[in-house]
């Protein structure tokens, strides 16, 4: 779909793909940004591995996680997660949730996570830990239910982070930047600590350390330096989504996707740009209601060189 | 070959190749399916690493893990693992021998692997431990006798995956994806509880929790969301498998195979696409009995852009 | 800027992504080298990822850290450390400050870390340890005023390498190639250290040992064979820097920078060679004070191939 | 040069560059093999890291660890590692000098690294340890004189590996192939078994498992399907050696060598091959002692395809 999101979208293909590039997300795992017009929607992938979204995956929800388009393509099982985190705290902007192998071993063995080094402090001071089998013993782990998702909701309270029991962790963001680069951080952190308690003894920050440097990431070359390195290292490995070609109903039609695009390398060199190979042209034209118009500036924008894209 | 397993060949190649890709395996390792039409045969790649098995080297054995049609090529020597778990398992339908890093430990210290994460439970609730030493003695640890591979049978059980004493692990699945999705999980299940363990206190998932959770796996958008996320990382890496361009007989000419591929970005460049590099064409022709029509349908398929591919 | 400092600037972006290619530094941390003829200056990049650092982003300094010629990017926050130790050091050439992996479970246990091997006693017989606490109380820990950069300084004293409680490390060199040899082998030290202490009894290199080792990488052979092995391994991924091909100006601009490189391999592909992409040509020209002939030489430059440049 | 000795070293470049590729050794380290028609010569590369081993840069010693033909080049100053080793041990056709990081830990702890799985058992029954201060005091731990190399060969005796405290080890094997399988699964073993340590009991091979065990690679398929693995992983990072174009006498010149190579995706892109970018014809000509013929034999061999190189 082309429209006045088009640029959210294509930033929240990024940010999966950032986060699967750096380690914190694999097959499975999702991030979720809310509607910057009405707080009562948020914007998730269909069910995807985050690696591959593109900004023609990415729907729109109600709270209750439902699309707002009706919907045939497979969605996450467990978007309750974001939606019900939305609704308990008016102030967050992005969700992830993952399961990233920094922190599964203190899902496994309930140790708390607490934070060691200056960046690893935007995971703010405490990082609660919610077990599903208190309030609703034995399931398959997975957050697919409401009460469910609001029960994670209350755990995660205030803060930024809470562990899941044997499953993995949820992060929130007053922003998808400042998200990703606390999900990124938390696991350095959560690493840093593993080892740090092998070796012997260790402190955390102190508070008043904490609370002055869990703000270091706001500071005006923090959090852009950061996701340049990101975007950069993604874009070496031929890892930048392709940019919106289709209409928005294409992504209501369970066709099939491309296959696994070509190698990094192959993907500049034939004119017309990354929209070429893994974007909409290579696709046959899934739906009727394009017009002209539209398609010519979809066309224009895939011709477009990588370096007039990013603002 | 050329013939109606075709697409079964090319997806076992994939597996192998998945799986060298993801870690699982390395130099060595293989992994089977059964025949979709005859229970008393398997599928397997002649000796060869699995990252560079591709599906001429595929070839049919019966269960006592003979060739059906002679061949002079090398076969792999442990190749009665599956074979003889065939026999003993009636439900399996695919079978993976590997050493990975992340169980090697665990065979060599003899600590149980128990389900500690919502996707580790695909592993079951128990692994089985086989020591050789018990029936056999002193051997050079490899299973390559009948009985050898039948009493790793007995061992395996109605389990899904067994720990080989100095040696490594088998897993068996009711499918090939299935195998894949178990075979990853549970590496990365042994990774997290090796750490927690060190972290200090960990409990496993329970009985209920392990019942409802290891059966994820078959969600309708877990596996092949896994899958499309595995095989596209292998892609970007240049690792798929040529396509199938050979008859059957050429599999049983011990000719020395084309060189190392070139890098995956060379591969895309020139026109033709994959099978031109790695594949059928550039090596000469091997067998006189290829009519015209099937050689044209082998070119024509060669020549398809990665995009037309996938089902 | 095209001036006498061009091969410094080139080789100091090189040292950037050296350092981030090896793991030593990720989105933050940086590394300087003081001015060749002027003791009082320093250069050092403006605010990036050490991964991205071109050429043209490296300004001057004066011993307080202010650039020589205004400039209206982004700075460093932490540029004192250079300052502070090119004041109180007069033998240093080369700074780093880092947070790598391998060190900041040191800095969060306290653990000293100690030379363990032969290329290890590049760091030194001894590794202060710096706690912002103990003379400023709770701060963010990053180390942004004269004083704090004064008092690291000083706690680096004559040695080598100065670890940061909670922070990460800060090393010196006597030229640019010793302190990359010099971060790149106290990690592997660090490393090496931690799992030593795991297995068991460990002793460090004697005083007489590391006395002769810490000169091993100014024997004619090590340290060329160290930077050769680096630099191709940072060109093999396509990291190396653009060339210069800005009058010094630009780097006063705020301008966005192009957005992520294309992938390696496309890079060497379209006859003009790396300039054309990474660097100057792709950018609109910003500066009207170029003359002609400086023009032509940097375009000259920028053909050259990459055999070409090396000395 | 080009004589009946090219192959042997363009395998031994391919056995470098796996050694690096594989891990086993970064910008230190080296290995050689024996002269196949004279046991009291043997080749070895120039001083240069191993993943930039040329076919060219390798020269011919006594085993005095002279170069057989002056040598202006820089030569590795532990060479003698080599030379005391073929003088000790006539069965012995090569010989690795590494300092990989999964024996480091166990060289600088003292502990001793023993068989944990059948592929590890091919270091032998027992790794010696051997501590330079023994005999010699306080060195800088190079192995750089006759003596210190006669004594690493007296505790390395009848063994396959030999550990050199605070510095890294030595492997030896009866054939280069032997050598290379021999140093990439040693250090799994110790990999394993320092992880197996550390969840708790563990038990070696027994001495009947380790004397059957440790012929597995001598298995008609081991070898050279794990030499196959490891030569495609490297061909698709584009790590193979340039073919060998240059006479004998170029290897004497200490010219500077050509920068860094390009990137791996654009080797195979021009026509000419890999000797056209890496190799002999991007360079000047060194020596005016080339005939045409051989100049025209050296040429054709750079344009043969990487298909046709292989035995």
């Amino acid at each position: 779909m082309t429209d006045k999101f088009d640029d959210l979208r294509h930033e929240l293909a990024v940010a999966n793909r950032i986060l699967a590039h750096e380690g914190v997300i694999d097959a499975f795992g999702h991030l979720s940004v809310r509607h910057p017009d009405n707080p009562e929607r948020y914007f998730l992938s269909r069910s995807r591995s985050p690696e591959l979204v593109e900004p023609d995956d990415i729907l729109e929800f109600d709270l209750d996680s439902q699309p707002v388009k009706p919907a045939t393509v497979q969605l996450y099982a467990e978007r309750v997660i974001h939606g019900e985190i939305f609704k308990a705290r008016p102030d967050v902007v992005a969700v992830c949730h993952h399961h990233a192998p920094a922190v599964m071993p203190f899902c496994i063995s309930g140790d708390p996570i607490v934070p060691v080094f200056h960046l690893g402090a935007s995971m703010g001071a405490v990082a609660p830990f919610w077990d599903s089998r208190d309030e609703f013993g034995d399931t398959n782990l997975l957050v697919v239910k409401s009460a469910e998702g609001a029960s994670l909701a209350r755990a995660l309270g205030k803060h930024s982070l809470v562990l899941m029991r044997r499953h993995g962790a949820t992060v929130v963001g007053l922003s998808l930047r400042e998200l990703v680069f606390r999900s990124i951080y938390s696991c350095d952190n959560a690493r840093y600590l593993s080892e740090a308690k092998r070796l012997g003894n260790f402190s955390p920050l102190t508070p008043g350390e904490i609370e002055v440097a869990q703000a270091i990431y706001q500071l005006p070359n923090a959090q852009s330096r950061a996701w340049e390195y990101w975007e950069t290292r993604l874009a070496k490995h031929g890892g930048l989504p392709a940019p919106l070609t289709q209409l928005a109903s294409t992504a209501h039609l369970s066709l099939p996707r491309p296959p696994p695009q070509p190698s990094p390398a192959s993907r500049g060199l034939k004119g017309g740009g990354r929209g070429r190979v893994g974007g909409g042209v290579a696709r046959p034209a899934r739906t009727a209601d394009k017009n002209t118009a539209t398609k010519k500036a979809a066309a224009k924008k895939a011709a477009t060189p990588k370096g007039g894209k990013r603002k």
